[in-house]
């Protein structure tokens, strides 16, 4: 296990020794460099590798003498290289559900926060400033045309949640074709720039993904919308959000992950109309035991020869990957 | 009009000089003694009282010479002697519905800020910590029980909202029948202290409800619930939810009234877990302009003769207030 941003590591090692294997657990908190990952890959020589955050690279992936699986904890899977774990007949696999109610949850949280201005009025009282009268730039939810970004399993969430205050709910996902149904509507990327008061990220990283948010998009913007990212900080060129800021073409952003994390730029820091939470969309207290009791799960049942719940290549030689 | 906390009167003063009657308004912000205001309407001696934040005294409305109506810029009445204005036939008007989306959307929101930590982790992020590890005290909605107080028309809506995000939501109003139906189940206070995570107070403040949540409810609660108030200050008694939040009782507050407002009490300011809101759960653009137009029309209704769209009392001698 790579890294584990969590303080021990009870629960895996526990649920993997009552089916008799051993548990190797990198630091907690910080994922350690590529390099210090594929050392620890060489001097163990595991049959599984469980990842929180850190990079498991090509390198470490070839190192093991056998690889039954690549076990991301979490969703996203752009810090393994899925490529060089199906060329040598590895699995990959995720836990695709274990947040969706704590993601969609946060990015609600955000955009709520910006429309009542709960973070920055708290901040102003607390500061020893009671102006009511400041209520009179807080905006009603129900007016807000909300665009979704990543309209799978949590940005559906999302916009089912944000349906129930009687925002109009804009769709967008590269399979998902256009028209209205349900409690939204499926849109193409230049209408959600077009139409939407409120742009939610919600879209994995991928080549095809890196920098969406650019220049060109936060020009193609209509209505000065507020822009939240739940998604992978690189799915925004941070450069460009902060050009946007400066220039109007957004009103506010609320950002669960950077770009650069865990370092956070001055530029975001330092503007009163951004909110930042630490990449903790996914978590809570029940969603982080679901995570690591499914992950744990799921490298006991490919060791033991049975093909995974939540498999996300197709290894090359499944016959030697269930060894 | 004796207050008015957005800075000028134009909607007011427009509406009414088109009906041929003449504005005199009270200080922008803050409400003046009721003394002032007595002062005031001695002075002017006016058909019609229009106040936001001001007490309106027995002794306030007894001087003019003739008095239609006193409209509540509001939905709360604590600050209008009723009695009195019934008494002397005067009709009493408030604008009940026009902030019902603000005051659940900010409850709603402050429900989120707790759950998902939002004003409490971006303050640690600007100020340098970016701590993922701090998701893992965060708590998913969906788990939630709600107990609201107060089920009227805003009470139910903020319901609606969170129904939404799964959680099992509880009703309680004096003339509510126990039950379930829709998406809530009406329960007596009892039950919401013995089975609630959340408690929002929506109920108005009247001398029944004065210092409804008192060391008795707080002593009875069960599940050391997070209590959010968008009523009124006095409903909850301060002194008793400090002693429930020091003695572990209750896990958090979100509070956006306060029995001293504008005063904030030290007590409350510096823990950590209370959030404050300036008592602005009312306001937005767009609800301030709704709210401003509909009271003006109120007040030219009844002024030509009509009876008010929302009255709250049923005038001694209505012929007179009709005058």
């Amino acid at each position: 296990m790579t890294d584990h941003p969590w303080p021990d590591v009870d629960i895996e090692r526990d649920m993997l020794a009552a089916a008799g294997l051993e548990l190797v657990a990198g630091p907690a908190n910080e994922g350690p460099s590529p390099s210090a990952v594929e050392a620890m890959i060489a001097a163990n020589d595991p049959v599984a590798i469980m990842t929180c955050w850190a990079r498991v690279t090509a390198a470490a992936i070839a190192a093991p003498s056998d690889l039954a699986l690549v076990a991301r904890l979490g969703v996203g899977l752009d810090n393994i290289d899925i490529d060089a774990a199906t060329r040598r007949g590895t699995w990959v696999t995720n836990v695709p559900d274990y947040c969706t109610d704590e993601v969609s949850d946060h990015a609600v949280a955000l955009v709520l926060d910006a429309y009542r201005g709960i973070s920055r009025l708290s901040a102003a009282v607390r500061a020893g400033t009671w102006d009511p009268s400041s209520g009179k730039s807080l905006l009603r939810v129900r007016e807000a045309t909300v665009g979704i970004i990543g309209f799978g399993r949590i940005g559906r969430m999302t916009g089912s949640k944000l349906a129930a205050f009687g925002c109009e709910i804009l769709g967008y996902s590269r399979s998902l074709a256009k028209g209205r149904r349900e409690f939204y509507e499926a849109v193409d990327l230049a209408e959600i720039a077009a139409r939407s008061d409120v742009v939610i990220m919600h879209a994995p990283l991928t080549p095809d993904s890196h920098h969406l948010l650019d220049d060109a998009f936060f020009l193609s913007l209509k209505r000065k919308p507020l822009i939240v990212n739940l998604g992978r900080g690189a799915i925004i060129d941070t450069d460009a959000l902060v050009r946007a800021l400066g220039g109007g073409y957004v009103s506010a952003a609320a950002l669960d992950v950077l770009e650069s994390e865990p370092s956070v730029p001055s530029t975001l820091r330092e503007r009163a109309n951004v909110v930042l939470t630490p990449h903790v969309g996914a978590s809570s207290t029940a969603s982080l035991i679901d995570l690591r009791r499914r992950a744990s799960e799921e490298v006991v049942r490919v060791l033991r020869g049975d093909a995974p719940i939540f498999p996300c290549n197709l290894p090359a030689r499944a016959e030697s990957a269930q060894a």
